[in-house]
C-alpha cells in the first residue's frame, strides 16, 4: 500500500485536478464558502459543460433531495460501475492480463507446462489469445492459483508499485479516469453506496479498489477463481485454486448483484457490450434510473474504439444507449481531463 | 412487510424487553441520562450477569475505544453470525424446511413428481429426510425454483404473516433470540458492520432480515439456488432455477466471507459444528478476536440439544469452544429472556 490512509491519494487527486487552474485566493474563498455550506462548487470539475454533465448532476441531486418528487431513500441509492474501460484503462490489453504475463515471467520455468503458459512468460499476448479461452484459463491457473488469497493480494500490490504501462509509462492505478473518480466522490457525498461490478478478478481488484477508488473490499464484485480452505500446520488458510468459480460478465452481472447486494441499483455505468444486460436491468426498474455508457472516442489522450474492438467491444451498447436514453459519454468532448496526473 | 419502517419492530422489542421490569420514573431517569450522554445503561439487559456477558461487553468496548490498546478501526469492526439456532430457532425442524412443506402443500398436485415432493405436500418431514440429500433437493427444487426472485420474496413474506410455529403458535420471525437482537444493536451502536453467514437460503433470509434483525440485504450471506436472467416480454427478469449454486456451511462459510466481505471479521457467532471452521478462522486472526458459541441448554424455555442432535449438532464445537476460549453461552443460565415476547 502506498499510503497509510487509503483515501489520501484520491483526496489529493481531487484537489489537484479541481483547482489546478485556480489561483490561491480563489481557492481560499471556495474553501470558506464550502465550509459555510454555501458552496455551489462544481462537483464534476473535469467534466465539460454539456447535456451529459447536466443529466448526471441533475439526476444525482434530484434523487437525493428529500423534498423533491424524485427522492430515493438512502438505502436504495446504489450505483454500480464496471471497472475495465469504465473506471480505468483497458488498452492495449486488460491490465490484469498484463499482470498475469508479468507474473508468469517471474515463475520457475518448470511450472510452464503449456504453450499458452510459455507464451505468457515471454510476454507474447497474441500467442495466448490464439489459444482462445483454454489458453487464457491456463495462464490464469498458472498465475492466479496455488497460493493464498493474502499472498496473491501482496503480489498484486507489489506489481502495481513496480509495473508501468507500456505506452504512458505510468503506474496502472494512475491510469484511472479522473472524471469517474469525481463522479464516485460526488455519489458518496450524496450518500450513494458505490460498487464495482466487473469481469475483472475479485482479488485482483481489491488490491487497489479502496486506495484508488475509495471502494471498500465488500463493495467489489468480480470474477473469481475457485478457492479452498486448507489446514496448514494447524492454521486455516484460504487458497486460490485452479478454475473459475464465477465469470462476472453479461447477464451474470445481474445475478451477482442479486447475490451480493440484493437490491436493484438505480445507477449503472459501463463501457462495453458485457455491461449491457446489467444496464438494461438497472434502468428498466421503477422510479428514477440512470445509465452511463462510456464511449472511448479520444485517440489523442486515450484510445478510440467501439464496434469492432477485440477489447471492450461496444456495439449493441451504442444502439441501446441511444434508444434507452442513457448518458453516452463522449470522452473526447465530455471530459476536460482523462487521468488524474497532468499530461 | 409488516411495518413501513423496517427497524420499528426491533426498536419496539428492545424497549419492551429492556425496561419491562422497570417502573416509569426509573425509565424516565434512564432516558434523560442516556440523552445527556451520561448513561451507563446495560447494553445487554436480557443477558444475566456472569463471565460470558462480561467477556462480550468488555471485548466490544475495548475494540471500539479509540484510545485503548485493543482498538480496532471501524472498517475492520465486522461481526458475522449464523442464523438457524444462533439468531432464531431451528426446532423441531429448520424453519425454511417448514416453509418448503407449507408451500408444497399449496401447489397443484400435478407438480408433485417425486416421493419426497409428495411427502412435503403432506407435511411428512420424516419421509423427506429418509430420502436424504436427494429428497431435500427435490423439495427445494419444487418450492424454491421456477419463479422470480421478487415473487419468491413476496411468498416468503406472506408465509411469515400467516404461518405459526407448531409448538409456540408464534410467528416464526418472533422466535428470534432477544439477547442476540440486543447484541446486534450493541455492535451497531459501536460501529460494527453486522452480517448473517448462514446455510439458510439467501433469498429466504432476506425476506425478514432487515425488519427482524436490522441487517440489510447486502449483509446477508447464505446458500442459494441457481439463478437465470430471462427476457420476459422484453423485460429482464431474475429467476430462481433448480439446483444449488452455493451451499453455505462448514468451510464454505469462510470462502463466502472472502468473496462477499473480503476481510476477516473479528467476531463470529454460531451454534453448531457447521459454524466451527468459520469461528476458528475468525478467532485465529491477529489482534483481538471473539468467538460466541450458543449452547442450547434450556429445555423449558426453548430446547436442549448438542452432541447427538440431527438439527444443529454441536459436538466438535463444544470441544473447540473450551480449548479456544470462546464464550460458550449457556442459554438457560446466561439468558434472562429467550424471545422478544413475554412468555
Amino acid at each position: 500500500m502506498r499510503d497509510v490512509c487509503p483515501f489520501f491519494s484520491i483526496i489529493e487527486r481531487d484537489l489537484t485536478m479541481r483547482h489546478h487552474h485556480l489561483t490561491p485566493p480563489i481557492l481560499t474563498v471556495l474553501s470558506l464558502l464550502s465550509f459555510a455550506g454555501l458552496s455551489h462548487a462544481d462537483p464534476l470539475p473535469s467534466w465539460n459543460d454539456g447535456d451529459n454533465k447536466k443529466q448526471i448532476i441533475s439526476f444525482v441531486e434530484s434523487v437525493s433531495n428529500p423534498g423533491g418528487e424524485h427522492y430515493v431513500p438512502e438505502p436504495q441509492r446504489i450505483a454500480v460501475f464496471d471497472n475495465d474501460g469504465t473506471l480505468w484503462g483497458e488498452q492495449p490489453l486488460y491490465f490484469q492480463l498484463l499482470f498475469a504475463m508479468d507474473r508468469a515471467g517471474t515463475l520457475d520455468s518448470d511450472l510452464l507446462a503449456t504453450d499458452a503458459q510459455r507464451a505468457a512468460a515471454q510476454g507474447d499476448a497474441q500467442a495466448i489469445l490464439e489459444r482462445g479461452e483454454q489458453g487464457l484459463q491456463e495462464v490464469f491457473d498458472l498465475t492466479h492459483a496455488n497460493l493464498s488469497v493474502d499472498n496473491f493480494s501482496d503480489i498484486v500490490s507489489r506489481w502495481l508499485d513496480e509495473a508501468r504501462h507500456p505506452e504512458t509509462n505510468r503506474r496502472y492505478d494512475d491510469m484511472v479516469y479522473q472524471p469517474m473518480l469525481e463522479l464516485l466522490s460526488f455519489l458518496r457525498d450524496k450518500d450513494f453506496e458505490t460498487y464495482i461490478v466487473s469481469a475483472g478478478g475479485l482479488h485482483f481488484m481489491r488490491a487497489f479498489a479502496t486506495q484508488t477508488y475509495g471502494i471498500e473490499p465488500q463493495n467489489v464484485i468480480g470474477s473469481s477463481t475457485n478457492t479452498e480452505v486448507v489446514d496448514q500446520d494447524g492454521e486455516l488458510l484460504l487458497m486460490k485454486t485452479p478454475g473459475v468459480s464465477w465469470y462476472n460478465d453479461g447477464p451474470a452481472k445481474i445475478e451477482a448483484i442479486d447475490r451480493h447486494i440484493g437490491q436493484r441499483p438505480i445507477i449503472a455505468g459501463g463501457n462495453s457490450d458485457g455491461d449491457v444486460p446489467m444496464m438494461i436491468w438497472v434502468t428498466e426498474g421503477d422510479g428514477p434510473r440512470l445509465g452511463i455508457m462510456i464511449h472511448h472516442t479520444d485517440s489523442e489522450r486515450e484510445a478510440e474504439y467501439d464496434r469492432d474492438s477485440e477489447i471492450g467491444k461496444l456495439d449493441k451498447g451504442l444502439d441501446e444507449a441511444a434508444s434507452r436514453g442513457w448518458s453516452l459519454i463522449d470522452m473526447e468532448s465530455d471530459w476536460d481531463a482523462v487521468y488524474p496526473y497532468a499530461d
